[in-house]
């Protein structure tokens, strides 16, 4: 029998989380007080995130230990599941080995509950009684309710319009946990309100949901704010991803050549990617590859500078590729990859040449991931189509060239809540959106004053 | 850290299925011929199953060996984990210890794949080109979907109309597999023209699909017709459940006093209780539990009888306890639960007293399916709802008496396309159906001449 699965027992499971900040050659520019153009300081954030998390944000600690109560539950579906997908390696012909880490086992489906489950405890445990949050897709939205439920905790999430009229299952996950969640804009905040009398019939945005979260958060003594992506302890927390395949894989007896993530945010790129990043700066060879839509490519075609991370302006000024605050991507079906920065660690470790970017079109990884669950079984969520497209590249690559390779990836969620793609797929309704450089030159000079590449 | 997980390496799998008859006190009455009244040849069956199903179905082996071709594809979900359920033994506040069998890691969600390969593959070595099933909540379609792709068979699915028009992710998981998807009746074949020149209205029935799929098959050479439970090879291939629980509960030093599992056709209970069933006729004190809506309550309230698998009655009789073939149950969410009589197999078990059986009403299944998806995480099917109701019936049974106690039951998939009961129990419009003895005598009656209590 061909060995599929590396299961590491529970009692395997890493005990702390890596914080990539300790290595990086060149440190983060800090995030910036868009109000005085001077470096946040933690009283600045302390309106919006607790004290604990805010530590966390901005340390610098390599190993950062893992609460008990997270692990213990993380241990409800981790340590997830490393396998080898031998049917999808027939199927392209490959002799490339290709092993993946499979997230879609969590209860939420995907890798959002790595984040989720601490941020939830840290906020508990500082006496903060309810959170805030915007969702897109709706993948934040419900790992974070379920993580408020666990920890007892009230939550309300603001789901974009057309969001939450296109997945009623979504919004059902996060009744079921528990939580509130309304379309955004809500008569609820005052930005909402703002908008909803300009714009009565606005299918909503992520920026929008993000104001409204905010502002309900800063409003109450005993809420604060929580965000499913880009912040440093966010990526901190993903890295519980790459530190338990890198155990996987040593019992394979394997080393990869390529590790691969998609990236939105870059949550889970960070996850999987950092603790080999860490091997990179060692001296290891290995190459490490984002991969983002072709619709919305922040890494390879935003500059380099100082953005907000929402578009009513409210973050502060982060260091990273943008495509410009006020950037609408168009309408993928991969959601959660429709943002127009990217994480300040992943930006500056691209800069840094340590890891690499690709984009790919939508009608590609929908090929791609079609022909994963029709070899795998599983059917591969929007997002982790990306990571899968730019897998098969790698694959027929080593083919063409005879090479044997072993590569890596993250398998971030499943698509059981996503099905409409592929249908849209297969009817040949799926269609491409590439950006020209006149829009993406466009996009970014909106971004005014900011625009000074760094 | 409280152990939750109770993983079976690969190499642990087992290499057979269970076959009860082997060890029953007392062996099945035979299926009849419905036309001659005569014990059915191998022969009648061949225009819709390939002789090695139907050898499969006759045999009284005790150890049916699991082809190696079946095991690769088994090994990309299989062995599920063995998990015990501490948030929720915690959320009950009972002294008993709950393990359950997860089944909803598979790629469908349930446990449905177990006998969805093997019966493609046993079809694909016979030189059957194409598959027709029938489905009502969408389970079995989409595992065989899957299962067919991964064997090259090409599948048509007779779906219930109302649930093709109300589940409409379940028809696009069978696409993504590549699996044609027609809602039932159809203009596809003779009955269902005929059904729906008389009542072109009608929401359809699982009995009126069935009658399609077998019409289709038995109108064309190469094709066979698959059938996702109640007969005994089903029952057979899905007890790879218990035996693995049987290996995991050891590693975990535990031996359970009650063994849990709902029924509809009776496939999942089979799957674990039967290799338990066989340690109880070794000898072995323990209780084996089957559990029903009340809705359709079949082994609580249905004589034993010989009775027809569907309503059109194209079906051999077959020795069950059943509500009769013309009995349409209430619109439960629990589809899969929806079905008039029960598995030869468990009606004989039953008769001897070496199971038991019990039902309950839906909305105390979404009381407690609730609290799992918020102690646990994972939510549950409606069907295996009707599992939990039982396990916290249990439970609690145990804090009133103040003992200890082990309960092992099989979580037999996950409810992520099922959402809609949850928010139906939460705004309040969950309902319960009770049915009166004098709806079951009228239900039963209306069998006619098959009503002889065995």
């Amino acid at each position: 029998m061909q060995r599929i699965k590396i299961n590491l027992d529970e009692s395997e499971i890493p005990r702390h989380w890596y914080n990539i900040q300790a290595d990086m050659p060149n440190p983060l520019h800090p995030p910036l007080n868009p109000a005085t153009g001077k470096p946040v300081s933690p009283d600045d954030l302390a309106p919006i995130f607790p004290m604990n998390l805010i530590e966390q944000e901005m340390s610098s600690e390599r190993w950062v230990k893992i609460p008990d109560e997270v692990l213990e539950k993380y241990l409800l579906w981790r340590p997830s599941p490393l396998m080898r997908a031998h049917s999808f390696e027939k199927a392209l012909g490959t002799p490339a080995k290709i092993y993946f880490k499979n997230e879609g086992v969590s209860p939420a489906g995907s890798h959002k509950p790595n984040s989720a489950i601490p941020q939830a405890y840290y906020n508990k445990i500082a006496g903060v009684k309810r959170l805030t949050t915007e969702t897109g897709a709706g993948q934040w939205g419900s790992a974070l309710s379920m993580a408020c439920k666990l920890f007892d905790i009230a939550l309300k999430v603001y789901m974009v319009r057309i969001s939450f009229e296109h997945k009623p299952y979504r919004k059902m996950m996060m009744h079921t946990w528990g939580a509130e969640c309304v379309p955004s804009p809500s008569k609820d905040t005052q930005t909402g309100r703002n908008i909803l009398e300009l714009y009565p019939d606005t299918p909503g945005s992520l920026g929008i949901a993000i104001s409204e979260a905010i502002e309900d958060a800063v409003a109450s003594k005993d809420t604060k704010y929580s965000l499913g992506s880009v912040l440093n302890f966010v990526c901190l927390h993903q890295t519980i991803i790459g530190l338990e395949a890198q155990k996987q894989m040593s019992i394979a007896g394997e080393n990869p050549d390529v590790v691969i993530g998609c990236v939105g945010g870059g949550s889970n790129f960070a996850g999987i990617a950092f603790p080999y990043v860490a091997e990179k700066i060692a001296g290891k060879n290995i190459r490490i590859l984002g991969v983002e839509p072709s619709a919305c490519p922040t890494m390879t075609k935003g500059p380099f500078i100082y953005d907000h991370g929402d578009s009513a302006k409210m973050t502060p000024l982060m260091a990273m590729h943008s495509l410009g605050h006020n950037f609408v991507p168009p309408p993928l079906h991969a959601g959660g990859l429709r943002y127009h920065g990217v994480a300040p660690l992943v930006s500056r470790l691209l800069i840094d040449k340590l890891i690499e970017a690709q984009s790919v079109p939508q009608t590609e990884c929908y090929k791609y991931a079609l022909l994963w669950a029709r070899s795998e079984g599983f059917i591969p969520a929007p997002e982790t189509s990306h990571a899968i497209a730019a897998v098969a590249r790698e694959a027929l690559k080593a083919k063409e060239e005879g090479k044997e390779k072993t590569i890596l990836f993250c398998w971030s969620g499943h698509g059981l809540l996503d099905l409409s793609a592929y249908d849209a797929y297969l009817s040949g309704k799926l269609k491409d959106f590439e950006l020209s450089d006149k829009e993406i030159e466009s996009t970014i000079s909106a971004i005014g004053d900011l625009k000074r590449p760094l």
